[in-house]
């Protein structure tokens, strides 16, 4: 597969994330994301059997991300997964982001930095080069997000880790402070702080957050503290929340939230199917379907 | 140059992170550590000049580390300033790390890595393949340490984020909790917990952590917070703090600290001069000896 023509390209990166996923969510699009997590162990076995782990990799996502481009808006590439194999494996990272960009999809790197400084601008650089968001650990402070501001000021975006989806996630983000509320709520009003001066489409403007659908009453006390932040909700399938528990992220319009999968689709075949990309399909599919039942509920729940 | 022969490098890892860091203590070095974060518009401009950006902070490296070698017993080489040169970047990256241990540097790769379950023993595989230890951001809990630490009972180390040396760090890190202490203080307590299972070497186990030098007096409480703990200190040259202002990491007999420094020994030339090796030696061990001086005061101080 060729990479796609520079203009094509080019011509994505002039609308800001927001305006494009809100472009893609009014024209019937569900506001769902598929998450890139490879395993080598489970992709197909037909598929490139014998090449290199990082070739692989690239040959599974080659008949994947077309297949993706036509059902969900975004996908969430993880660097974990890709750096893995080295400087192959993040050379396939990079291809990936490309191709997927080039297919029309947004691309949310999940590479969960933070930095400070001068090494934040080394890393807001580097990532911002080959995708369109990035989730971001805000522990360092304001001072390791400000250059990523910059880039969202010029389209690009942020989602800063809030509440994440694991089974310790309340070990620290769930500590009560002394002034009241928890770590989580600090983080959430530095969220919303930190996108006071960025433009807004449809409401929502380019600093988000990530907040897991585990605990549902957590999102809600959470979205509340950030209107104006779109939520990023992993922990849907194999971390064992459903779509549904993340209809709090959404506003009545059906806008402000992002539910992301990863397992549950590139992973819902055995390695020697033949029918593998017909199932990936479906399943992207249903999962589609049902965070747009998930975004539509919400909305009729809080409808007048 | 050529990569060291495979016997050297796995004698190096046969001993412990720790048990070859007080090796090398013993012997008479300082524990001082030489922060690598490749800037290429800082790099001698005689060297390799009309190569690409990789392949420069490579020629770079090949000059620097067997002086580094003989000065201090490890180096800190930052991911975020190779990454940002993509793929190229990752690999020069992972030859640094190569080339550094070929020469017996301990490395530890400053990858600030914060991930849940699967991702992280995605990382931990990668990154324990080149460096014998990392530094990690605990912002997730528990369950994103835990694969970390199988590999801190084979050998390897972590040095996990405490409290850091940017100005904003204490926007969160030093919010006060509704049970006392601030978030750095029940960070602590948490590698404390998490190294209690390990072997020690001299009192000090495989999971360390890093507080910023910026502030003397939190470095003094957080110490005694993680007794086995082995503080790597940040913050010394351009971001203000002196060496001196590490000693409370340190023991009676020296022992229990690591202070880095960046850009005032490997940026302490300018470009165009010719003797920069000359320079970046001198510098290295004017840093050594004032590190050594700190931890040594250390122990005048606290001696009976």
């Amino acid at each position: 597969m060729m990479p796609p023509p520079r203009a094509v390209v080019a011509a994505e990166l002039a609308m800001s994330f927001v305006a494009t996923l809100h472009r893609k969510l009014r024209a019937g699009m569900s506001p769902a994301v598929v998450g890139l997590d490879p395993r080598v162990e489970s992709l197909p076995a037909l598929l490139a059997a014998e090449a290199a782990p990082a070739a692989r990799i690239l040959a599974f996502y080659a008949e994947v991300l077309p297949a993706l481009a036509a059902i969900v808006p975004a996908v969430k590439p993880n660097v974990a997964f890709f750096e893995r194999w080295g400087a192959e494996g993040y050379a396939a990272f990079e291809q990936t982001c490309r191709r997927a960009r080039g297919l029309g999809l947004l691309v949310i790197a999940d590479v969960k930095r933070g930095d400070i400084g001068a090494t934040a601008e080394a890393y807001a650089e580097a990532h911002y080069a080959h995708a369109d968001a990035i989730t971001l650990n805000p522990l360092l402070g304001s001072d390791s997000v400000a250059p990523y501001l910059a880039h969202c000021k010029a389209g690009r975006a942020l989602f800063v880790l809030v509440r994440t989806s694991n089974p310790s996630a309340a070990e620290f983000q769930g500590l009560e402070l002394a002034r009241g509320g928890d770590l989580s709520a600090a983080l959430a009003s530095a969220v919303d702080a930190w996108g006071r001066d960025l433009d807004e489409d449809e409401g929502y403007c380019s600093v988000g957050a990530v907040v897991g659908a585990t605990q549902p009453g957590e999102l809600a006390r959470l979205r509340r503290l950030m209107p104006r932040a779109i939520i990023l909700v992993p922990g849907v399938g194999a971390q064992g929340a459903r779509a549904g528990d993340a209809a709090a992220a959404f506003d009545a319009r059906g806008r402000g939230g992002l539910v992301n999968q990863s397992r549950g689709i590139l992973q819902c075949f055995a390695p020697s199917d033949r029918d593998w990309l017909d199932r990936v399909r479906s399943a992207a599919r249903a999962f589609a379907r049902d965070v747009s039942a998930a975004s539509a509920g919400a909305g009729q729940a809080s409808a007048p």
